[in-house]
């Protein structure tokens, strides 16, 4: 089941709106099949592990990363096809959380008498599929927050220079985030600010997030990269009274689209629902600080990364990357847990999840 | 060698203004005599190992964390100590920067035909007594800043609230470092505001630092805790201008000593040199944020450590460690090197020093 995960890890960003799926067919302590599903539309996971086991498949166990599916998609059952090539045990890491698959591929496999053991290695499955298990439980994005600021705590300094705060390492990072992720989100003060690409740029590519941009009076600057490098589909957010000639204009151009909002501020609550609509299952939430503050008040977030670079920056008009609103005491502060610390170069990489 | 450190790391904090220092002496493979300077006025380390040693010190090694003086101070000196024994060899971890002793001992022992190497675990000998070497090299204390904060940087909330920012396990820490240092140093801000007893509270007790407090204008209230607890001796550092009759005042008490600078502000260049003066080999800076910002500006600390809770507190009005001056842009900033992260509980502990 390792391998079986390990391959399923290698496609993170690359399946969407599916889940990363690995199999390995093994009979006779003898791997005779493995299968990775690499993109929308193509065969799921088992499929190919089936397929190159051909023959030997029969009396053969088979270990898959997620349940296999039970329904005619863009593709036929899975199920239909280990029961079809005479599996004799299945082991599946977890469940399905899908509403179409749910358990039921599961039962089918052992309606037709085939053994099944769920729940090996089930944590790295879970994690590898993150944001594909959280939407479907919450019909809700899977948010990320990610900052990079000085250890004391600041994006900016005092003139609101940002350049550059974390090293290559970090910044690289930043961009398989990037690829990882259905869309980035960010204020329109960023936008106005660093004129932003927010694409993936890594060195072998990488796939563009669909962008998100926070601009609740319509107020982007028509020559912004994001409005003309026609990079990837963006999704410019406004309020119930923003100019709507100036939504007609920029609905006008090739990829981008507005969404009215049906309030006159953005409702970040109402905002992931209906981006959960359009099937984004991932968030990533690049800033600046006023767009982090609303999402952490609300607690409207999964992930958090920090980016902390070894600097002293201080000073009264520096940018912390949680700034607006705040709590009086400290016993109302947004608790958390710290997940992982990774040194990046000279930096740090601090993951934290809400506390629940 | 390890052994020996070991024993004199088990002494950091108490044998001011000494070293720490362990010694063992070994004849044909077998310990036969071990020693640890205990504190001020006591034999040093070599004479407890010696003194156990006996007869068998005769052709014997000696194993000492740090170069044997050779000087008459409270003791006599313990390279003549080893020769006397008739030691055969002596391994010496690092030099002793005493300008008293600086390669005198090694020279002595040599002279008298004893065979002496020197840098067997340098680094950890150099770690173990970093304040004392940075004492005796640069005549100014080591500065060892301290703060506790959220991830977010802030070490209040907006009421100004700060209990309790981090947990147990980092509070008792901090005790620990108490009493590893000679002097412990806040603002009269953060007397006034949380009157504090600035002791060391272990379970197993632990030496109080001396408290040292900026007080440019002699403004503590008398019914401080610091003013009548008697704990230790306090020095209360003022400007030029503050009012005599105070001074006169607080002078009267125990366990006060007034230092009145020559300079109407606290200039921080001339406050360290003059505690050095004092024999203050180690101040450990616990805040409040205007104190961190002024030694943090004028780059005045060796150390820093960040006590780092999982939560986030945001607000306009919330306290970062580091707020005063600033710098305008980025690549100004104070450049650190991350030394270590720990793990404190649900905390972290992040040591960085000035980048060299």
């Amino acid at each position: 089941m390792k391998h079986a995960l390990e391959m399923a890890r290698l496609t993170i960003g690359q399946t969407h709106p599916n889940p990363s799926v690995g199999a390995i067919v093994v009979k006779n302590g003898r791997v005779v099949g493995v299968g990775t599903h690499m993109k929308p539309g193509e065969p799921h996971a088992e499929v190919f592990a089936l397929q190159q086991a051909g023959d030997e498949a029969k009396d053969a166990d088979i270990y898959v990363t997620l349940e296999p599916c039970a329904h005619y998609g863009k593709t036929p059952p899975c199920a239909k096809a280990i029961i079809d090539a005479g599996i004799k045990k299945v082991f599946v890491a977890t469940l399905d959380p899908n509403p179409k698959v749910a358990g039921r591929g599961v039962q089918w496999l052992r309606d037709e008498g085939i053994d099944v053991e769920v729940g090996l290695h089930e944590e790295d499955a879970i994690e590898i599929n993150k944001d594909f298990m959280h939407f479907m439980r919450n019909k809700r994005p899977y948010v990320t927050i990610k900052t990079a600021v000085s250890l004391d705590g600041k994006m900016t300094a005092n003139s609101g220079d940002s350049k550059w705060i974390t090293g290559e390492a970090a910044r690289r990072d930043v961009h398989e985030n990037r690829h990882r992720h259905d869309a980035i989100l960010v204020g329109i003060e960023t936008v106005k600010h660093d004129d932003p690409q927010l694409t993936t740029r890594l060195p072998h590519g990488g796939i563009n997030p669909i962008r998100i941009i926070l601009d609740t009076h319509l107020s982007i600057p028509f020559h912004a990269k994001i409005l003309t490098d026609q990079a990837v589909r963006t999704i410019i957010i406004c309020g119930n009274h923003a100019s709507e000639s100036t939504e007609k204009q920029l609905n006008e151009i090739e990829h981008i689209d507005v969404l009215r909002m049906p309030t006159d501020e953005i409702d970040l609550n109402d905002l992931l629902a209906q981006l959960a609509e359009d099937k984004i299952m991932s968030v990533y939430v690049e800033g600046g600080s006023k767009v982090h503050s609303s999402f952490i008040h609300k607690q409207l977030f999964d992930e958090l990364h920090v980016y902390m670079a070894p600097k002293l920056i201080g000073g009264p008009s520096s940018k912390p990357f949680f700034n607006q609103n705040g709590f009086t005491e400290v016993s109302q502060s947004v608790k958390l847990t710290f997940e992982s610390i990774e040194q990046m170069d000279d930096d740090l990489k601090i993951i934290a999840k809400p506390k629940r």
